[in-house]
């Protein structure tokens, strides 16, 4: 043992650096809520009247009762949410049958807010996947690819987060189709993520990118929150998805850890 | 450096076997998903017309639309869910409220299945927790305290799960008040859980478990799956509670991992 006989100390300071490095799942250095609260304030796709806010009905109070409880109204995509395959591929999967290894995986964050401040209909493409990479090596496998537009900040408000223009048309950045299939079919992704109301441009009513996700029986989340404090590349994404029967998607409850 | 001189093995060593310890977060080594699936068949505490199982109503069909989506009407504790402060306790903390810290817990599980086969009524005691701590060291601080009675296995039934006699008293095993003022005092747990419908024993309409507990700021699970799967001590619970306004509680993902 040549090297330990010349010099121990790099070997020791390789095994104290190596020990100390990951962080026990008991008590993470950071964990950051990715979840926005759910009201019915919180901004949706308005479709006829097949969607709405949730609707909650106090059921019970601890006034009257001595016990405080609700019902909720609400559709499979309000707030923070995933969607499961069958949302738009037959015969596809359903939230019920995503493997809990599936919800607990890598997380990529790529920091689209110029592109999006710049124009709201920016789209993902290659190239932009390419240059994240370039930044902050390979997407991971399993990897969850989180789009941060900054979108966030108007979740206030209805008009502003869904920025529909005179004739109706939605105007929020998205994943291009290109994007979404290179990042399942090249990096194996298991999940694409945004922080606005849809993987989709707001102005793609084809649903180009929801369907070659869902396709490759992949998920998405949508709605994310605070996407700016967790870092590119080493982070886990936890996914604390509903799992309700047969549901086309749902809300969910996400971590960032690392 | 005598001692590296004399021999540097087992120092390499202890290098190599104290980063194997703690498992990365990226990729835990076991990851075990404690909750059912909800459908209109999982077992609920009827009371009159206030409760009810959930509802789920197709709006869209992939068929007819190219696109799959349902609404649900549900109330805050049905199936896997969880209860916040608010449930039972004025002006208590809502499930909107909790911070993320306090669904990422050390999970410590007791094994009532015996007491539970023996006497559906059974209940846990402080000794029932003593007991635990002399086979397995003190419950940790910030612990969830689960409760494995093995009622599980009759999920599948609303008669059996709820195990209502003649007069319309439900039997199954619960935590006395005793038992949770001794962990919220003595060993400041996060909060505690069981694989049955309600921390308080079926047949206990004052409901003093859930009064102890909620009036000291913390949380309930109910109705988890697969306890069986989860060491004593050891796990990490991940509570994936989704986050609505005001809420009493809230159907919840959860999940073990170590």
């Amino acid at each position: 043992m040549p090297l330990m006989r010349a010099s121990p100390l790099p070997w020791l300071a390789v095994g104290l650096v190596g020990c100390a490095g990951p962080p026990s799942l008991g008590s993470p250095a950071h964990l950051v809520d990715l979840t926005h609260t759910l009201s019915p304030r919180f901004p949706y796709i308005a479709i006829g009247d097949l969607t709405f806010p949730i609707r909650i009905t106090e059921i019970s109070s601890f006034e009257k009762a001595g016990v405080y409880s609700n019902k909720w109204e609400l559709t499979e995509h309000n707030g923070t949410h995933i969607d499961a395959p069958s949302h738009f591929a037959a015969h596809a999967r359903g939230l019920d049958e995503l493997q809990a290894r599936e919800l607990f995986v890598p997380a990529a964050v790529i920091d689209f807010r110029a592109q999006a401040n710049a124009d709201p209909d920016a789209l993902v493409g290659v190239a932009d996947v390419q240059a994240w990479e370039r930044a902050h090596g390979p997407v991971p496998a399993r990897a969850a690819v989180l789009l941060w537009t900054g979108w966030e900040s108007r979740a206030g408000s209805q008009t502003t987060f869904v920025n529909a223009g005179p004739d109706g048309t939605m105007h929020f950045p998205g994943f291009g189709e290109a994007a979404v299939t290179f990042l399942v079919s090249e990096r194996q992704v298991s999940g694409i993520g945004t922080d606005t109301l849809s993987v989709d441009r707001g102005r793609d009513t084809g649903f180009a990118a929801h369907r070659a996700l869902f396709g490759a029986d992949k998920w998405a989340l949508e709605c994310l929150a605070h996407l700016g404090d967790v870092p590119p590349v080493g982070a886990t994404l936890i996914v604390g998805a509903v799992k309700v029967e047969h549901a086309s998607g749902g809300p969910a409850r996400v971590f960032a850890v690392w």
